[in-house]
């Protein structure tokens, strides 16, 4: 244990059950302290400006329209779940508006909204419906949702407390919010001390409203679980959550999720006992993972949607605004994130966003660095990780991510070994992230589609070797909880960034090993992307390389033949019941391309294999009667029977189409002649040439001061 | 023949065979009095100065890199074409720059890469390859990219001939463009004198080299036709090739590309002989041209991608370029041309762009003002036409286009009656355009490809009615030629935008009647998409009318029940064959309605017809062993057995996805309850309900003075 993981401990123990610091309004993101600098702020600073902005232009629209506290019916999406939604984000923007103006109308809506609340709650039963395998709540359909809305609700009460009378002070926290914390640490134990996002909204929750209301009990339990013993509760989350990279092991999109409780609490916490220094725990473990949260983007801003992931989510979510303001404000004042806040356009507006908007208008924002990069998985950083290799400028990057990480609970996906690749602003091989529409309640309210399950989470539908047309330990998540691949190799230098990873327990009596690249060589303006992967067993099995692609073939080694009157799908389980197969080639061992046309730019994939290949072209939708899938393709690299194979691939980028002044250039790729010259447990060798000059790559697994040499 | 014609012609029979007026050179796009202005210019206005700085550092580019005149063998996209295509584009950049520094190394380059030329053109035979049922070139495997090859070459020869020793320019003459003239009047006879764009092209680039060369002869017969008696030539091209609303009948896509001969062989024409006033033939027939081109994009700048089209072509491509700064510059000098001169970033290094780049630097543009309109189509403006629907601004239109023109010659598609329906800056329900990679090597050498034919030019590629799976005129291209459809009526006011064609020869003994419209009511901030398609006939057939649509369906009124494990094609031929069959639902005669999300919005397609429909999902894909066909879906409303059926829909965009804060409003349509209540030849009359109100929407075929009324 750290010294000031010690100090913390120490502190809580001593400042535990002693009353909190005297009662100050406000005192979450906007400190009393701190309101008349931000009003002079928002006059000043062009972002808090434009940020303030919207926020009374929204409390403005809220006081206009009939306040509305339904009877809680409807799922994700449904009318009672957006307007319960709405009345959070409305108490919240009518607090800051309270604060800002002074003008008392926006706490009497705050104040009035919470005792239309406050007269109803206790009545409320649990939700009638219930997302599939979650904990109901009493205002939404999971328990979740609740827990967000009081982390928003407790701000705008605590922003509008001074000018809301005592006595419906405290009928609104008589009769909501001490129900609610009753709720949420009673109700919802399992939750309150599960580590697991889920637990940690409830314990900010909990948490914030305990100082705000000045119960320290509250506070207690939420910092230290409900037996106050440190086994659970906020600092046990942080402990195993984060690897020492912050790492969230559910991956980005629900690292950014996960990150908004830690953040408010931790700002919370150290606005009320800044003696605690929670910023500092673990190594100022928080400050870290906003960083790990923005690396683990794509240059437009999106997070790698590996695991269940919505796609179109950037940092310029709400969640990351947090992040960022806080991480500047009260962690770190690095001038790359200040590139971010640029980006999202917004600021909190509160003590973090007045630092942050004045810095901007003061000029000392630098580029955001996109680093190659290992991000160790694990609460010790010893269970597998991620490696980022990156190439190229923010306006034209490649960039190529390699999941060994662990295997992140429910959410996590059977792709172990898979790829990513990014290149010219575009997914070049994707990831399909969910099988969800979010919020639209006629896809299953919004909610995981049973598609989720049977496709977007085993294996073939990642661009990462199925065995015997199985998924990663059968598809059991269980399983799959207690294994984790390991890192080989990492390297980032002029040439080569390469990371390698093992694989021995997804599939049974199969060592998998994979070692990617992207490598420069001179002849070529663009890095290549040199796969190798290894598959070796005692048996013989069918192995099966797809690349999910974004795009058009518009060219290959083969005649494509597709299947002209009658498709059928691959398989029947494991998701390859969801494939519709388009066409089976066979290439020699010779092996052969494909070229697919992607954004303007093509990108052609070299493979050879040490035994021939098929090559079959597959298109999604199969098995998919209510239309739940998305368009995807894919080429798969196919090894019907065999015991050791090695797919050795190489995919470069090239050429453009002008399709305005209708020119072409770069069609064709300038590598040819990839040989696996040899491939055994310890060492593989292949070649390669690009236009007239021969490569050679050779990769010792067991040599760690030079695993990959190339000549 | 109006007054300006008649002028034309006298001073054409006046002026001819007399010398041309005295050779100055340069003459063409930059004539020798401006070239101190314009060297002025490239300093002074910033537009001016970026679209030199990429011109001389194009030149400079060019000096570097060794020449290279490739003996022509390759097709579209090859190595050979490119490099022929590169060279005349380095002719004309060495070119402008020699005018614009003065230095003689770019005159120099010029002269010694015509005498490669002029070594070796006349021993070329007919290039091996040829596109497919086109005229073979010299250079290029078509004649038409000779004559563009010559367009821009003779150009650039004019522009540095001054600095060109005289035995060279003999030698040019005498042994390129001498035997190409030839080639091009001659061997090309029968496209010299053909009413086409690749006519025009050829007459540009005799006319052109005529006057350089002082040739009158050549510019005689580009004028009037080889026989000189106007039947033919330049002259006859203006009256036939473009309606009175300067409607060019190819379509959009050609009709930016044909009008780029037109305009500078004008510009020429002008320049040498401005008592002939081309301008202002034709009642300015050429402006009108180039406003009917800009007024034929959406708001994205996109070409309407209806018969043959590349989709990603904008009013960027060089040709508007040209076309927008001589129509500002020579014709009228509308300051809303600025505005797309803007857009496109670049002006032609001439007078005219030193005109544009001296207003626009003045702050003369207005913003580019799209109008609703109704456009005709045929030589006198009585061959159908295309009715533009449009609502809202620039940046957030609906749009809706109903084709009703005639067939368009050999680029024709056989789509009587379809739309193209925009909105949100996306495309909705689209035209697939051709089916074409162009200049993709790998892909037929960038030609059409066969699907083209049996796919992209099929009455069921489109969002149109198709009878008894048959195309229009059983896809008869000379057949469609002989007949159009006729508009019926066409209005814009500020609640109803309405066109209404009918079509009564593509399918035997089948009238159809489409009437489409944009309705704004009060209950709703966006209009609807409101269509009545009607087909009458004394015999029984199948009726089929698909929405090809962009998005993914994500609620219907049906349960969508795709085939699982087994997709079938639709049909045999006339573009059924190459689609997959999804799914087939019953909706009954209360009729249904489909839900997509496109691009974060909601389009729900509510429909009822005077019979119960089937439902049909179709993708697109089957029967296409090469992977030349495009992903693409539909829904279509089917009726197999009836004499007259009447389709209503109706379309209502609605809602939005924010997925960045995981928001979503506006889920559900607003309509409801649409009936069929009656429906004859001379009247149909319907109803549908927005919110509470119900709207009655009466169609009166036969009268003129009120044929929509809503109430």
């Amino acid at each position: 244990m750290n010294y000031l993981k010690k100090l913390v401990l120490y502190f809580f123990c001593l400042s535990f059950p002693a009353a909190l610091t005297a009662q100050v309004h406000p005192s979450l993101m906007l400190t009393k302290a701190n309101v008349s600098a931000v009003r002079k702020g928002i006059q000043e600073y062009p972002l808090l400006k434009k940020s303030y902005k919207k926020i009374q232009s929204d409390a403005d629209k809220a006081l206009m329209t009939e306040m509305s506290v339904p009877l809680p019916k409807d799922g994700g999406g449904g009318a009672s779940h957006e307007q319960h939604k709405k009345n959070y984000i409305n108490i919240l923007n009518c607090g800051v508006a309270y604060q800002m103006t002074g003008d008392k109308k926006y706490a009497a809506y705050v104040g009035n909204l919470l005792l239309k609340y406050a007269a109803d709650y206790e009545k409320w039963p649990l939700h009638p419906k219930r997302k599939e395998g979650h904990q109901g709540g009493k205002i939404f359909w999971q328990s979740l949702n609740d827990f967000v809305w009081q982390v928003y609700t407790i701000q705008g009460y605590d922003l509008a407390f001074d000018a809301i009378p005592a006595k419906d002070r405290k009928t609104i926290e008589d009769h909501l919010f001490i129900p609610m914390l009753k709720f949420f640490t009673v109700d919802c134990k399992e939750t309150f001390d599960k580590i697991h996002n889920h637990g940690t909204w409830d314990i900010a929750a909990v948490g914030m409203t305990g100082y705000v209301l000045n119960k320290p009990e509250y506070v207690q339990m939420a910092i230290k679980g409900s037996n106050k013993d440190g086994k659970t509760g906020y600092l046990a989350q942080i402990d195993q959550l984060f690897s020492p990279d912050g790492y969230y092991t559910e991956g980005p999109y629900y690292q950014r999720y996960a990150l908004l409780p830690f953040v408010i609490f931790a700002k919370a916490i150290n606005n009320y006992q800044p003696e605690l220094k929670i910023f500092e725990y673990r190594k100022q473990l928080l400050s870290k993972a906003i960083a790990t949260c923005l690396q683990l983007t794509y240059t437009d801003g999106a997070f790698f949607p590996f695991n269940d992931a919505i796609k179109d989510k950037t940092y310029e979510s709400a969640e990351l605004v947090y992040g960022v303001d806080i991480a500047y404000a009260d962690i770190q004042a690095q001038p790359e994130l200040l590139d971010v806040a640029k980006k999202q356009n917004e600021v909190i507006v509160s003590d973090a966003g007045l630092k942050v908007a004045a810095d901007l208008a003061a000029g000392k924002a630098k580029p955001f660095a996109y680093l190659p990069q290992l991000i160790n998985d694990g609460a010790k950083g010893d269970e597998g990780g991620l490696g980022i290799l990156r190439y190229g400028s923010n306006e034209d990057q490649q960039c190529l991510l390699l999941k060994a990480a662990s295997q992140g609970m429910g959410h996590g996906h059977f792709d172990r070994l898979n790829i990513l690749y990014y290149d010219n602003g575009v997914e070049v091989f994707p990831d399909y992230g969910a099988a969800r529409f979010i919020n639209i309640e006629a896809k299953k309210g919004g909610d995981y589609l049973p598609e989720n399950k049977t496709w977007a989470k085993q294996t073939v539908a990642h661009n990462t070797l199925v065995v015997d047309e199985t998924s990663n330990f059968k598809a059991n998540a269980d399983a799959a909880q207690l294994k984790h691949p390991d890192i080989l190799y990492f390297k980032n230098d002029n040439t080569i960034q390469v990371v390698s990873a093992r694989e021995t327990n997804a599939f049974p009596g199969v060592e998998m090993t994979r070692t990617t690249a992207l490598i420069k060589v001179k002849e070529l303006d663009k890095p290549l992307l040199v796969d190798v992967f290894q598959a070796i067993s005692d048996k013989k099995h069918q192995y099966d390389l797809p690349f999910w692609y974004k795009g058009h073939i518009v060219d290959s080694s083969f005649n494509p033949t597709a299947e002209s009157t009658n498709l059928k799908p691959l398989g029947t389980k494991y998701g390859y019941e969801h494939i519709w197969l388009n066409a089976v080639k066979t290439a020699g061992a010779e092996g052969g391309y494909v070229t697919v046309l992607n954004n303007k730019r093509f990108y052609t994939t070299h493979f050879v294999a040490d035994s021939a290949l098929q090559v079959k072209l597959l298109s999604l939708g199969a098995n998919d009667p209510d239309l739940n899938l998305l368009e995807s393709k894919a080429f798969m690299l196919s090894q019907p029977n065999t015991a050791k194979q090695t797919f050795f691939s190489i995919t470069e980028a090239h050429g453009k189409v002008n399709s305005i002044n209708e020119t072409t250039t770069g069609a064709s790729s300038a590598v040819s002649e990839l040989k696996l010259i040899s491939a055994s447990a310890t060492q593989v060798t292949v070649s390669f040439k690009v236009k007239n000059k021969v490569y050679h790559y050779q990769i010792d697994y067991n040599n760690k001061s030079q695993f990959v040499k190339l000549n």
